[in-house]
């Protein structure tokens, strides 16, 4: 944690300080606060910190660090799960949460291009002035970038997808400052290599996204949830096989596993059953909310659903999906002291009730607590692990149930992960996943950064 | 066109003919056959053709021609408008139209995986026996494969998205001969760099593509559609965009000009008023149906919209789509002995009316004949340059228009090919389009086919 410069980098930090001035620092407070996510992972304070606040600053740093063979690693919002903007003593930090100007929202075309800086709260505050709104996001507020480089997605995949299919376009930094564009305006274009969809995901490790342009979307007329409970998973997810498959536009639907609802319980007082539960929630116009939730109720019933729990209000609206927002929170209240370590994979939705069991039966049989939520219309599923403060082996416990998790997920045609990308945290689970596919990442990592700069060690290990 | 084997081919055919036996001919009508797709681009007969039957052929062949550094052009269908499936006398064609195995359904995950030369209509016809159905896809009848590799999309793009939002995996052959699989079947991923994009486009110069898995969807419960007149594009696309932004999930949206409105009534005689002309589709259950269509008249109207047709028959419903899908031979029917060149951009949909007009003021001005449709909810329309026999000044004519057609797309921020691909035609739009990215398509295309021998001369010109 005290690492200092090495003389190579000291050299690049001179030069840094010498173009960027006041925007380059090696405090160790700040050096410190910018060098790590909030995953559970390995870290160091970078040597220095750059506070980009332009796509120019990050060109200009780029092409300093590249000159230098200095590590690179960009971090926005640093709300990340995996350790994709984690630091090492060696590198060079680009602080990009500086660069949170809304730069064009298109009404008519309903598109808007931001600064990778720029928090999806505010984007949606300015939005909101247009009747406009951007659904797509994780369960904190992160910047748009950061969602762009993680391909992050959240609760409402199943209705607008994931980043992967908002992204419109990009402005890119390469490892040796050069700016590119990708993509554009148009909502669909076959011209090209889709470098959009390449540079989306790969975690700032082939370049470094400072611009998004992004789809948005009108705010529904209104909103309904409704909330129920199932005997069994398998119920659970045969109810929302059945809706997607009767082409209802459900806009979320959220799993909470017996102990997740236990633990919210505990935590708010909500009093529900203590069992398997779905939210769903329905946008549109009132006529077609009433009709698309009539039919899921339908679904529902047919399923062994119980204790239908309908709000088209906000008041009741937000205090149904409380269940949900206050999971994460409410395990953490469950054990004084303790951290969480969530984790995510994802699978197609016929195994999803299988794959949730028997991951449930092997956090049981070791002792470790491990609640569930998951995104059900997309067979994606989250397990936080609990951990008791200073329990070592609940950590390596956790560890071990994280890669046991990851080959039950692969094994059934699944994912390692879902939507926290890979980050430091899953190099690994991604070697066994695209073993095949892994020679060519290598190929492209070495052809667009040869020297290796950025974001080093992030989803490709070594 | 009766160019000869040259001596480094004919070891390499030797080779391929060693391996796979029967499935390599020289036959001379094979090699005229497949040497070329529906474009006026340039082709040649290949020294060879591989019918390939499995992905174990394609990578044998490739292997093979890796080593003698012989260029591989794939073919499935034959239906590109662009020339990226034609062939030089010194390449060896890959056929892959006899690789049409549907290998799995996914009815309770809603998608499937099939072989690349897999019909569009075979799958269908396979997916119906499951209540399912692929959206997606061109006006004509096409190959999986080929829709993949040149990111196709059609009519449907506006509600379903198009080949990049549906394909969720691929196996690949990559140009030595090596074997990949990308994505999976998981609804989503955040697992490292997004080959499974980078392929989907790429138009076969990257790898070739022998399995898809697809996204597929539940056969709407009913269908409907509207066709009514307009006095302007500016009104149609108002039209559209309002109905965009109010979010009724429209599953199509034409526009025919009024030259496409001419050309039809002579061809079919429709009647239709010679105006701009929508035609609206609406899929769903018949409430959410009569709901959205009401909504959308209400639209029309205060947008100076006439002549409101509603059908919710089949019969009916295939009359009035006549008008869309007639269009094309009742052009080459407008000038007896005609050709037709199809073109392609993509614009905001805000710009498209602007474009569309500027097109059609600078077709009319150099005399050629070019009516339009447009897929407008993506802000994509089609040029069809009709072509008299033996005019060499109309063929020049048109690629002047279609030159300056490119340049005003990408003045206000399109894209030069919204669904067509680059192929052969348009490499110097992609040059222009793409100016700072193209450096990093050809470090891609250089780090995965270092030999260039994958459909040479496509996308990437030289």
């Amino acid at each position: 944690m005290t690492a200092l410069p090495t003389s190579t980098n000291a050299a690049a930090i001179d030069e840094l300080a010498a173009s960027l001035g006041s925007k380059v620092s090696t405090d160790r407070g700040v050096r410190a606060a910018r060098g790590h996510d909030r995953s559970h992972l390995p870290w160091e304070p970078p040597s220095a910190v750059v506070h980009c606040t332009s796509t120019a600053d990050v060109s200009t740093a780029l092409a300093i660090c590249s000159r230098h063979g200095v590590p690179a690693v960009p971090i926005g919002a640093g709300t990340g799960l995996e350790g994709g903007a984690n630091s090492t003593a060696d590198a060079v930090c680009l602080d990009l949460s500086g660069m949170d100007g809304i730069l064009r929202i298109g009404a008519r075309d309903l598109d808007a291009t931001v600064q990778c800086g720029v928090m999806k709260s505010s984007l949606n505050a300015a939005l909101a002035d247009h009747g406009l709104t951007f659904p797509v996001g994780p369960g904190v507020d992160a910047s748009v970038g950061g969602m762009a480089s993680t391909g992050a997605s959240g609760t409402t995949a199943v209705r607008y997808g994931t980043m992967k299919e908002n992204v419109l376009g990009l402005t890119v930094v390469l490892a040796d400052g050069t700016v590119i564009k990708t993509g554009g305006r148009s909502r669909k274009s076959a011209a090209g290599y889709d470098l959009t969809h390449l540079f989306v995901g790969a975690e700032g490790t082939l370049g470094i996204l400072t611009e998004v342009t992004l789809r948005v979307y009108g705010i529904p007329e209104a909103t309904a949830v409704a909330i129920c409970s199932f005997p069994t998973l398998e119920n659970c997810t045969a109810v929302v096989q059945a809706t997607l498959e009767a082409g209802v536009p459900i806009s979320r639907v959220e799993l909470l596993d017996d102990v997740t609802v236990d633990s919210v319980n505990r935590y708010t007082g909500l009093g529900l059953p203590v069992m398997p539960t779905l939210i769903f929630e329905f946008e549109g116009s009132p006529s077609s909310i009433a009709e698309h939730s009539s039919t899921v109720r339908a679904l529902v019933d047919r399923h062994d659903g119980v204790g239908w729990d309908y709000a088209d209000e906000p008041g009741r609206i937000g205090r149904i999906w409380r269940a949900r927002h206050d999971a994460l929170p409410s395990y953490a209240a469950l054990v004084p002291g303790s951290s969480t370590w969530p984790t995510d994979v994802c699978v197609p939705i016929s195994r999803l009730a299988e794959c949730i069991t028997l991951t449930k039966e092997d956090t049981d049989a070791h002792g470790v607590l491990a609640p569930i939520v998951g995104h059900v219309g997309d067979g994606n599923f989250h397990l936080a692990f609990v951990l008791p403060p200073g329990d070592e082996n609940a950590v390596a416990a956790a560890a071990a149930l994280n890669g046991r998790l990851v080959d039950r997920a692969l094994s059934m045609g699944g994912t390692s992960t879902g939507e926290h990308g890979i980050g430091l945290g899953k190099t690994a689970s991604l070697a066994k996943e695209h073993a095949s596919a892994l020679p060519v990442m290598a190929a492209i990592k070495k052809a667009l950064d040869p020297r290796g700069i950025l974001n080093p060690g992030k989803v490709l290990a070594g």
